[in-house]
């Protein structure tokens, strides 16, 4: 009874398979991460939008790959007999919200958001069943000028977290430029998607459980479809022939574009494949160099027609997600997190029952913009200077009826127990909070 | 077919009943009251932390009222036979959240944050299927002290969101004070928690209605519970003989305390009960004076034995929830909602195919932190303007030839149309940003 009433409490206080609690330092740094998205994103003129997680499930049953739709989405009946989805991605839905006001939208449009995206699959290093991501978009700018401006974004958002250009790569492609070499070795339509998916996730299998893959679905042309992915040389051969040179002048125009902005650490990568059917052209991912961490950090690219399936007429669009769980992988391994500091900046601890006046004084303290925690426990100032110090907030001071005597305000600034006294009155106040400020 | 096709398309652009699309302008006035929700508690030094909307559905089982389990929860079971829940509240999450890691964690503890909830009912005004809300708590503190914070961080968020004493009122009671109520009229334990929720949704429905679904309980007791609820006098009368001198004394505490704080539109209401059955003390409502918005706006109070749940030791705690639906009613009822204005400072607009010159520059500007959004659209000076006016960003320039060779960017203020110049080079870059940050 016991036991199982111990094994009851065990189960309660274990969060979901996949997902994860935020204590106040894990949700930190995710809000680090996010004033960084939000601050690149804002930067370049883009701006924010939400939607629910939830969706009519008729939306991804017309146009994502169907692996999503029937293997990995959390799918429901709700209560009135609809099917219901938590969005898998973020995509269908910004295209929904578009077509449905395509009208009263004035294009371009610069669209960010940071949504949390649900998948019913096994958790690993860099993948969850819920994560946030940032996604960001131009809608109706045909030219190739919207590929470097997003690739560039993504390559400021690292930056802005402290990346090098040596820690990461930026590999891209064209989404065509595969199709082309489909045709010269006449690899038939059916095959095609099934094949990509494979090529998508070599990095993610042993070579020989890719070759059987490759083998089992092309048969005779694997040896072919194989050579020419090893070798980028044969790759090219092959669709050399085939009329590609308007997808190699745009793809030259992006990396001489990118290149002028600074960015250089730019691959040409003809075996990139995007997990989803909608890509129409461009498509970039970015990497970590450090190889355990071996999932793409950013995935993106062009899809022109997807808002075409609402019934809108074309919007030429391009974009891209980055994940929060592969970008603290990545931040973390490079050693570019900053220190966990409370957004507390000053501890009151309250002595000889002097809570009005503590409570009155924090008041006008918090009025100037420093933020002041009251510490009503009962523990000893000593164990209540031990947790200000645990909770990471730098400054502490004592209000008892000394300081009220005395009208005299004794701050400790915990990082070096140096201290600094003020007088409890207006000058002395503004005094206080400047000397907080200048951390 | 056609018609078919044109339904099915309608479909796919409405999002799911009862949820909202934030477009840019939805978004800013979110950002903006979750902007105000996080200065505030943070101020009074609340830290933020988060969790998966993904509960296990035991979690809501073992504690909450059973309404929530039984009808409105959205519940599913997922691949692996799971049971899931989407959360409707965020304290037993919480709650579970500190069982997990209460020999780690230092207690007080001041956390808050702002999750997004899921009920399956009919949206009506104020309620709909997915809310956010702003959920802050101290664990840890005993004393009325931690009473009068939390209430007072809920005055000094409404009132930092610019409403007057005037707007609003403050409800408080006591969860025991009905019991002594029960006690004194011997109404069964059995009867208790029904009568109770019909109380709870006195305002939503006619007197007549009230009155037939408490005789439908209370029997014989009805016109007695009736009197007692329509006269805050004989309610009182009616539990005076009873042992509740402790919790008057501790109401008067924490009206006072709240008074010296300067907070007095408060208001006892004995008849005042929360909807969960977790309270365990002092509670609290606050609401809107404007008879157009009938729910309540923020609810709370203490739950010191929820943790109990959880095979962990006695934790007091005390908080409230406030949801973005009805603080945003609330807000626009009462003329508080700012004028939505772009993120995106300036708006760069190229002619002459000067991409490249526009993209570096661009990019100078950014390094100084004002968001520059390019205009690479095929359309006239005019319309460009036009889309920036809409758009609401307030500055407009053109990078042309003419700029290019006079080295010299001309900007325009789209509010009054009045124009300034700026030399294109470091101390022309400085000026610009200083003229742009003084808006």
């Amino acid at each position: 009874m016991v036991k199982k009433a111990a094994a009851i409490k065990e189960v309660l206080t274990t969060s979901y398979k996949g997902v994860r609690d935020f204590y106040p330092e894990d949700m930190y740094f995710e809000k680090y991460m996010f004033a960084a998205m939000r601050h690149t994103a804002e930067n370049f003129g883009y701006v924010e939008y939400g939607a629910s997680i939830l969706e009519p499930a008729e939306l991804y049953q017309a146009k994502t790959g169907e692996e999503i739709v029937n293997e990995q989405t959390y799918t429901f009946t709700d209560r009135g007999g609809r099917e219901v989805t938590l969005r898998p991605e973020m995509t269908p839905t910004v295209a929904r919200m578009i077509a449905a006001k395509r009208r009263e939208l004035s294009f371009p449009l610069r669209w960010y958001s940071i949504p949390n995206l649900f998948r019913y699959e096994q958790p690993q290093r860099g993948r969850l069943r819920e994560h946030f991501q940032l996604n960001l978009d131009i809608f109706g700018v045909e030219s190739e000028r919207a590929d470097i401006e997003v690739v560039s974004v993504a390559y400021q958002l690292l930056k802005n977290l402290g990346a090098e250009d040596a820690d990461f790569e930026i590999k891209i492609s064209d989404r065509n430029l595969l199709n082309y070499f489909w045709d010269s070795i006449s690899l038939p339509i059916s095959k095609r998607r099934k094949i990509e998916k494979i090529i998508d996730k070599k990095a993610k299998m042993p070579d020989e459980e890719f070759r059987k893959n490759i083998e089992a679905e092309a048969g005779k042309r694997a040896a072919k479809i194989i050579e020419a992915l090893d070798s980028g040389h044969a790759f090219m051969e092959a669709i050399g022939s085939a009329e590609s040179p308007e997808i190699a002048k745009r793809l030259i125009n992006i990396v001489d574009g990118l290149s002028k902005l600074g960015v250089t650490n730019v691959i040409f990568c003809p075996t990139l494949v995007r997990g989803f059917d909608y890509y129409s052209g461009f498509i970039f991912e970015i990497f970590d160099k450090d190889p355990s961490n071996s999932r793409s950090l950013f995935g993106g690219g062009r899809y022109d027609n997807l808002l075409k399936i609402f019934g809108a007429e074309l919007v030429p669009a391009v974009g891209f997600g980055v994940g929060d769980v592969t970008l603290l992988d990545f931040l973390s391994t490079h050693k570019l997190l900053p220190e966990y500091r409370s957004s507390t900046f000053l501890c009151l601890a309250v002595l000889d029952d002097e809570y009005e006046f503590a409570d009155i004084l924090a008041e006008k303290i918090r009025d100037s913009g420093v933020s002041v925690a009251i510490d009503y426990s009962e523990k000893s100032i000593g164990d209540k200077i031990k947790k200000a110090s645990t909770d990471k907030i730098p400054y502490f001071a004592v209000i008892g009826s000394t300081e009220v005597k005395s009208r005299t305000i004794k701050v400790k600034k915990l990082e070096d127990r140096s201290e600094t006294s003020f007088p409890i009155n207006e000058a002395g106040l503004h005094a206080l909070t400047d000397y907080i400020f200048k951390i």
